[in-house]
């Protein structure tokens, strides 16, 4: 898999009061259904929202998915997760995210592997991996 | 819907280091996921696991809910949801759950209120509310 | 307590992958994480957000919650909370929501009994309920 | 910081109807969830239980952490995760993790990276790291 140029996907996101533990800063899984939301918006920003990916029983299961946590986040911070993809390779690709803060200081940056898959008959029925499509690559292609 | 003489079933579960906030102590809905969790471990109690409600294409969406919250539970607290059919009406149930620390102290009360339904296809699909069977009725009656 | 002529909050918020259970619908315990989100934001709009809450250290825990769920929401659903200030009474207030997706259907309904509070010595330190301040209910009132 | 031979931990799950996606398996946020509740009891079982980690102003803030996914996991699955130190190194420490299923399957292999830190007033207040005690490393020590 070489490196790919991608476009940047923008998902806005909050430290809400829950998301933070005993210690008064954001629990660490927090960052990372906050990279999943993103990673469906980003989908969704060249395309591909929920309802289409329902629709076509696509699916994005994941491989790995890592994190580096470089500043705590507290309650009320407003923050930005910046995606992009990674690579393509096969039937599966990689996402890589930012998560900064509205004033710019790096919280957060994490990776997301994932295999491109289509469930045989809708979400719960078996999934299968499937080669990405030329056409979905092209459209985080940056120009 | 008159009142229903039932068994209890017993869920344990802890307050875990995420599941509370800043404040030190449980975040709140907490206790609505542990009452999930334990309607189901109370069917699975009486013969009807995941894997059958699966198979079955059963499902219990929730109508209502709700909960007091009477002393607050801190991380390391060991605790049980104690729960019992309040009511069986046409296609829908409810169920009542006593949330106690390991140490005998009341925690929470709470109720679910849930309707019987079957999906057409499986999970995702359209689902529609059924009468629930005199057979489901009897397993949780007391004896 | 009285009714009281409140001022309506709005928080926005979406459904997320990760807040949907294999049902394809919204985990109803996401709707009380959004209520709770609400009324942190209600709060910050009337000049108390998060960083004056902690430097005053002050609280609002629950003494209970309920929900009726109206409509089922699926991922991707962009909704609104709408809250307002049910009663003030003593050292608790009630706070009201109503979820409603961008179409305009009505999702949820909901209610949330709080306390206001004041911990000893910062988060994590005994917390005390004290009278709400007439300056907070009169941010609250509608003009 | 060269590998330790550690004890190891074990930390009982089960996945829920709510820690599960429309996909109807786990949402993976929650393998991070059950790794850091698998700290936490790995330390309680060492005589560090979450009361002692308050009283002393004790945290374990981390630095990153990352996850691979081996086979989905589904509701009802009964799962454990097997907790080892990999690595004590100044301020930090590193928790390896394995998640089984019941039957023996692995679902996924994680790790931690932490630091251990206190805070100087009690939770909420400012954090710093601070070396492991050898005390504290003795007890990870497998005989």
């Amino acid at each position: 898999m070489s490196e790919f140029r991608s476009i940047v996907g923008h998902f806005s996101c909050e430290v809400y009061w829950g998301d933070c533990d005993p210690a008064g800063i954001i629990f660490y899984p927090t960052y990372f259904r906050w990279m999943d939301a993103a990673t469906w918006a980003f989908m969704a920003s060249v395309g591909y929202p929920p309802q289409r990916m329902r629709e076509e029983h696509l699916a994005m299961p994941l491989v790995g998915a890592d994190c580096e946590f470089l500043a705590p986040a507290r309650h009320g911070d407003r923050c930005e997760v910046r995606s992009r993809i990674a690579r393509f390779g096969g039937a599966s690709f990689a996402v890589s995210h930012e998560i900064a803060r509205a004033d710019g200081a790096m919280l957060a940056k994490g990776n997301e592997k994932r295999v491109w898959g289509r469930f045989a008959n809708g979400p719960g029925t078996p999934m299968k991996g499937e080669q990405v499509p030329e056409s979905v690559r092209a459209l985080f292609r940056a120009k």
